[in-house]
């Protein structure tokens, strides 16, 4: 071997050895940033307009947490779906709006919160009308999907229909 | 320059300008994981049993959100702070504890979640217990310190005293 790519050889091997989690990034790992999770919001609502429960959950991963206002902790997407079937009612509708949304330097951790409203009737057929607030924490999927690790929501003061 | 030498100046030369983003890491980034949130929750109580609102806010990034249940969001340190007057009265005390933490690959992000007990004192004098969840956003800060940049709550279902 001659001695100009003895060294190459022999400086990458060093590298190799000493860095063992050595990593080339040429660009911000993954990409994802707050933007993505604008988008997924997004994505998610519309999935939840479309299809229900179904469309929700969608947007759950399996190891999923709920923390439901005046109810216990939710573990597990099983669990969750559980309690959405509300979803599916004709007179529902949930919509939300994010706030604000931040993502970790690595791409793989962000969260978003903002506000939601949920109408429906009550038994009289009358319209009403239920504001709160909410926060998604989202985890990016060892198969590079997004999912919500967490949500959480609470009450917002009563605003008068218009 | 000897060859064998070339070849290392060289390889790394190369190295450098095809990689300009190149990051060697022998340890995951910055050290901190879900560990160091559970290290962090434990001081944050202390602070506040110890301090009272002071040292509970000690723990607040100046960029803050409050999402209180029942009421509306809270923006910034500073207005969080007027509504945290309560821990410094004597007979109330807020204890809460992490039941999961975790941390985003680069160190930066991450979260906790939990439950809380707060006890107070009726205008009879009889104890009160309240029950509710938690979930807390933790922010590595430019200066190094790890600060909360979202907290919201909401109530569990009621539980017997003992």
């Amino acid at each position: 071997m001659k001695p100009f790519l003895s060294g190459v050889v022999i400086t990458l091997f060093i590298a190799l050895v000493a860095f063992p989690n050595l990593r080339v990034s040429a660009a911000p790992a993954a990409g994802a940033n707050a933007e993505t999770l604008r988008d997924l919001e997004a994505e998610f609502m519309k999935a939840a307009a479309e299809h229900g429960s179904q469309g929700y959950m969608s947007y759950y991963a399996a190891d999923a947490v709920e923390l439901p206002n005046g109810a216990d902790i939710l573990q597990g997407k099983d669990a969750i779906a559980k309690t959405m079937g509300f979803l599916d009612q004709k007179d529902n509708h949930l919509t939300w709006t994010p706030v604000y949304a931040d993502m970790a330097a690595s791409g793989d951790l962000g969260y978003t919160y903002g506000t939601y409203v949920f109408t429906s009737r009550d038994k009289n057929g009358n319209p009403i009308e239920e504001h709160g607030k909410y926060v998604s924490i989202w985890k990016k999927q060892k198969d590079g999907s997004w999912k919500v690790v967490l949500d959480m929501g609470n009450s917002s003061p009563e605003h008068k229909a218009q």
